[in-house]
């Protein structure tokens, strides 16, 4: 046990060390001004990382206080806030591509990259790792479902697009439309499946991650009062939502110096940005050998990506001039369904040892290199 | 035990309730004639439903007579009569898409359609059922072989189209002829491992079929006489097809006045009339908390569809002028495939729960918008 | 057991029958001379067959005298030898679409039709045979990892090519020589996790191999001395390369004369060459109710085509005047992908019956039509 604090209190402050670059972000956005686009790209998405583990932080506490059903309520819709902002202010920006591949990245960076990296470095110190079988089946056939309710209006475009006079941009929006209407509905089932009906399969074991806070956090270590959790998730959201401005700003110059694609940034940069809290606590689970919480945080991330938070925008486009559909590039649609077959293969056994992380991880280079060489669509 | 025959007592007269629309159809057709095609195509689809359960009561009566062997391969080609004989016409009068649309259709409408509400129903009283992971696991493997076969012509298709020069339909033809002969072959082999050399794997509890019956037809308590099973076959055989040939010739302007394609028509609406027999039978074991029978019809009817009714279509289509390939479209293919994983996703691990019904019927429903708002090939 | 032996002694002997070809396959080509290149092409493909066996054999007894670590290391990466020199041979003269066409033929031929005559012989002595799950899991994760990065290049072609101006060779020859390189990073980690951290997973049961080589090759009692062994395997390499030379000389006209494609030779007839000898043992194995050893070498030998034996084929090719890419046509791609998820389907529960070898003999069969009927690309 002593190990395991020891590398969680390595692992966990890492984060706040980044809380450096939230000064010089608004520095470079504000004081030197214009021409370092690349810079603040690069500083804004290291102060991102931060805010967005004391958002997470700060929903937990609150949940904690509100009890089991609503608690679990409040973060399973605020548990990717950060993704959801940054995306919404990608979107009034009109970055439609970043959008959506970062919805791509969101799905397949958990599934691959943070589930991988978890399973690797606890598989390298426990020879067998095994966790519950019933709760990682349900979660990884509902992460299908999304992954192919995610194919269809692709399939759609692709069908009608090649049928003389067939296809409308307006029916295409509609579909999309109903489809997130469909996935939202599943969310709730599934919220209300896991926090009402079987709650027994998803026990979350608050005494873990109640030791594991104290560990990582020791000024922390009695619970936050509701009105210091509302004040501090309230200071963190604004925060996030203001340099993810600078970051969606400054993609346009960043994107052209580093020589990538609209789709690398949003599939592989935001994508890691975004989760970088989620990364930090699933390896640290892992390492405790509480696999059950590695695997949950990790798919379940996806799932609320899929499900959540890509209805979510796609309504919320509607506030902008740009509506947002759920078309995505054939590349992207391989990837997501790649990534959800491979998990629910990997974590369908209930077990897992190192070999199954590194084929997580080669899954997720091929798939970054795919992305890397692929060219912009423009 | 009470709660579950009273359901089913409502469940199943129901059906018998439709006969009405029987003479309807016939003086619609007959005496009113002309102008009134939709109204004809509907009263014809609601005919059709309670006959095909006659000839399902009358098959599941001479299969009882006949002993476990003859009975099976009864139950196994009779099954589908219904659905083949709509199909039949619907061939002869030419409507190729419906008829591709109506298997795509019975397939997946049986496996998310029937098996969704079935298992949701099902998963609403009891918390957690349970059936044989073997039997269901042996189904679902034989369901993605037969979902994979009928990707191949298609395959082949877009292949080849794309190659200059190298696509005869003579080729296509040919190929979706021997597919065909390997699915009957994989079929007949199924048939043996089923009924012979593994039929303690499939085990009919026919004493709870005998007491549904019981409950839902007091009339017919009593087994039937071999004479009076088939003169109700034959009656109903009749019939079907009768009303079957109103329906096809309807079709189109029912298509027109309702605003809907012809593959839409075949893969919703046809597939719902032909498998409503099915369905309320698999509702009502769900209720009993018979999940192997449901799961068997469900997914049996699927795989009937699949290994011989399709191939069947495709050798009697010789008789007619126009030719019938297994060359699907993308999105027929996209919804068999996925239908047939995530089937064996949900049933392969011999658990289901209602949030898993909810989850094929969100399936049913996005695949249903799709083909709802794709445009029509021609 | 008695009968067991004797069905091995009546198999593995047939192959050495076949070493008659061998010189007249040198007498066709030298003495004869010019225009018998269709004979030339079966002739040379049936003496490869014993070679190769011998080639296995001698490579078997140099991993038994060097002990586990690095006899596992020798068999698994000579172990397809025999294919990897024919593709070689095909590489230096030119021929990229066999050489494409006999990784795939390779991948789905151990799969269905090795795995499938094997499951299907055992599944007719026995009702049921039973392996390890856990090591047939691993297996079958891996090989649906590398059937997915084999998938990757053909997106990345086929999404490139549309964007106007975007393809280049050069990023496509780069993305597969970077997707080789983690292919063999994932190898290497596998025969890490197999050999080293987790060997008792996978006991290859010497005892076994050795009684079977005992029963089959009574002459060949005593284990060979490494010189004998390092000899034989000198000898067989050299000869294999040879004979190998001839038959790729002989293809095109072979081809043509036969009237199939170059892919259907690489797809089905190379493959079935190339692998009988793996063939011939896993049978053996599977009538001896050693599943675990048929469903090794079958998928083993798949999955080191595909993550050894195809990058080392990318890297060699740059010997050569034509570089070799991992872009496979879209045929191609999904038998890999279909063969993966289907063997992983079957072998995933650790029980075979005669009926899933039916359903793996099925698809290979349904696969062979589709390569049979599908227009060359030239």
């Amino acid at each position: 046990m002593a190990t395991a604090l020891k590398t969680s209190s390595w692992l966990r402050p890492s984060l706040d060390w980044l809380l450096i670059f939230v000064p010089i972000a608004f520095a470079l956005r504000y004081v030197v001004a214009g021409r370092h686009g690349t810079a603040l790209f690069i500083v804004s998405a290291l102060a991102i990382i931060p805010i967005a583990g004391w958002m997470g932080k700060a929903t937990e506490q609150l949940a904690h206080r509100m009890g089991e059903g609503i608690g679990g309520l409040l973060n399973a819709s605020f548990g990717n806030a950060a993704e959801l902002i940054i995306a919404l202010m990608a979107l009034r920006a009109g970055h439609i591509e970043v959008v959506k591949a970062s919805i791509t990245g969101s799905i397949i960076g958990n599934l691959l990259l943070v589930l991988g990296v978890s399973v690797f470095a606890g598989g390298l110190r426990y020879k067998k790792q095994t966790f519950n079988k019933t709760a990682a089946r349900a979660s990884c056939t509902a992460l299908i479902l999304a992954a192919v309710a995610l194919v269809i209006p692709t399939i759609f475009h692709r069908t009608a697009a090649a049928t003389p006079g067939g296809w409308t941009p307006a029916a295409e929006q509609t579909l999309s439309l109903a489809i997130a209407v469909v996935l939202v509905g599943t969310y709730a089932a599934m919220l209300c499946f896991s926090l009402v009906t079987h709650k027994q399969l998803f026990v979350r074991d608050d005494a873990d991650i109640a030791s594991e806070g104290d560990a990582s956090n020791d000024a922390h270590a009695e619970p936050w009062s509701v009105k210091k959790a509302l004040m501090i998730l309230l200071g963190a959201t604004i925060a996030v939502a203001w340099v993810s401005e600078f970051l969606v700003g400054a993609v346009e110059e960043a994107r052209q110096s580093l020589g990538v694609t609209e789709v690398f940034v949003g599939v592989i940069i935001v994508a890691i940005v975004g989760n970088a809290a989620e990364h930090s606590t699933a390896i640290t689970m892992a390492l405790k050998n509480k696999m059950d919480l590695a695997i949950g945080i990790a798919v379940g991330s996806s799932l609320q990506i899929a499900l959540f938070v890509a209805p979510v925008l796609v309504f919320a486009s509607y506030l902008f001039p740009h509506q947002l559909n759920l078309e995505f590039s054939i590349p992207e649609v391989v990837a997501v369904v790649v990534a959800a077959f491979v998990t629910d293969q990997i974590a369908g056994d209930g077990e897992s040892n190192w070999f199954e992380g590194v084929q997580l991880l080669a899954l997720y280079i091929i798939l970054g290199l795919l992305f890397y060489y692929l060219p912009s669509a423009h």
